[in-house]
């Protein structure tokens, strides 16, 4: 049966409504499949009011010791259990995870080149433990992950959640058919980004590498679509990127972009 | 084969080095186990921080919304997630979950009488789910509970972590042998309070009726032996109660109270 990944980000999580009206469709989706979540503005919030300050290099969040803890319960803890209780009350028996959990998301620690990240960390499809993930799809579990791998020494590590859900859907491609559905605050890949009913129905490397060229595509989407052509050459049948609004239509493939 | 139930409060989680040397014992037990782990003081640290203050009737915490979203955070995600982490690194293949995950714990959200203790739960051995434990424990993983229970309704309730333990090892000895083992900062039950070396090895209920007669066993100490001989009514083996630093003794039966 094909396995559903599906990603939400933070300004879903940070709107009450926007993540109820979510949940009850993901809820709805028949057959196997997965959620992962991101972080969200609300991580911040509470970080100030303890004392901890963002801390951004070239745009990057860096994650101390202190960090690594306000993410550990806020993504592991307060969100991640919000929508698993919320799930739940949906008949989706869903079960929460981080990568520490089974020992489910192993990763290594971001060497230090120029910049030392801190606690971050990098998974690989390769290392995911796929067999737990297949034995709790077999027992009618649905996984929700928060945004934290594992080191195996001991420590959480904070991880993308686009990138969690990309290399879990190339490693579960494996085992059975996958689509990985990318939900954010637009309709799909825009061709003007001022027109939000401009949607480009497909895309093919040929045709990313040409809106490319002509600055159709630009700024965070390209790595977007960088890895959801990478996903595709490991395997994934179909990688759809959409709006969170529409997530039943995203996974009939009547909205968003497909990307072939 | 048997299963050893194991349930540590507040004071151990407290401090590191104490957790770090009960956590390579926890993991060194053989055979089936689950770990039940309390609160401790961060909770109310992070919380003073955050601006929610306690608020205590009759001795017990009063859980608000607030309070809630405080204990999910610190209790289901920073706390229960170190110990995950830290138990993997030991090889012990641990997950997380409250109440919530796998709808493992559900619980009724106690009702108001003179006291309404808002966000708290009551769970009781009939209704957890233990085919999802059995699946774990099969599958070599071990569960850690964090003292969060479930209202089937979208909510998280927070719940005594004593009594979680004691439902779960109730609940699970209709499926096989159940050791339940409560680690505090006591070697046992002691005939002198002021005695660390005192302790009561064996306790029957008559045995207790007489000490709690006497004035010998008193306070805190007899709901705990109260609910520790309900345990054994309703087909735990044995209830152990002793020091945390002794785990490996408690659970070959070298060290604290048994109680029969």
């Amino acid at each position: 049966m094909q396995l559903q990944v599906i990603k939400i980000g933070g300004n879903i999580i940070d709107d009450e409504a926007k993540l109820s009206s979510f949940l009850k469709a993901f809820a709805a989706v028949e057959g196997n499949k997965i959620l992962v979540h991101g972080g969200g503005k609300i991580a911040t919030e509470i970080g100030r009011k303890l004392g901890i300050e963002p801390n951004y290099v070239n745009g990057r969040r860096i994650t101390d010791a202190a960090t690594l803890d306000l993410v550990t319960m806020v993504y592991g803890g307060l969100i991640n259990k919000r929508i698993v209780a919320g799930l739940q009350s949906l008949g989706c028996n869903a079960i929460g995870l981080t990568g520490a959990d089974g020992s489910v998301l192993p990763a290594v620690k971001r060497p230090v080149k120029d910049i030392d990240y801190g606690f971050v960390g990098d998974v690989t499809s390769e290392s995911i433990n796929c067999q737990l993930i297949k034995l709790f799809l077999q027992y009618g579990l649905v996984p929700v992950f928060a945004p934290l791998t594992y080191d195996g020494q001991g420590n959480l590590l904070n991880t993308n959640a686009d990138t969690i859900a990309q290399e879990i859907a190339k490693a579960m491609a494996l085992f059975m058919p996958v689509q990985l559905i990318y939900c954010f605050e637009k309709k799909g890949v825009l061709i003007d980004a001022a027109d939000d009913d401009s949607v480009i129905n497909r895309i093919t490397k040929r045709d990313f590498e040409e809106l490319k060229g002509k600055e159709i595509i630009t700024g965070g989407m390209i790595p977007k679509l960088e890895n959801a052509f990478t996903a595709i050459d490991k395997g994934v049948e179909k990688v759809i990127i959409g709006h969170a609004d529409d997530l039943s239509a995203l996974v009939s493939g009547n909205s968003g972009t497909w990307i072939l």
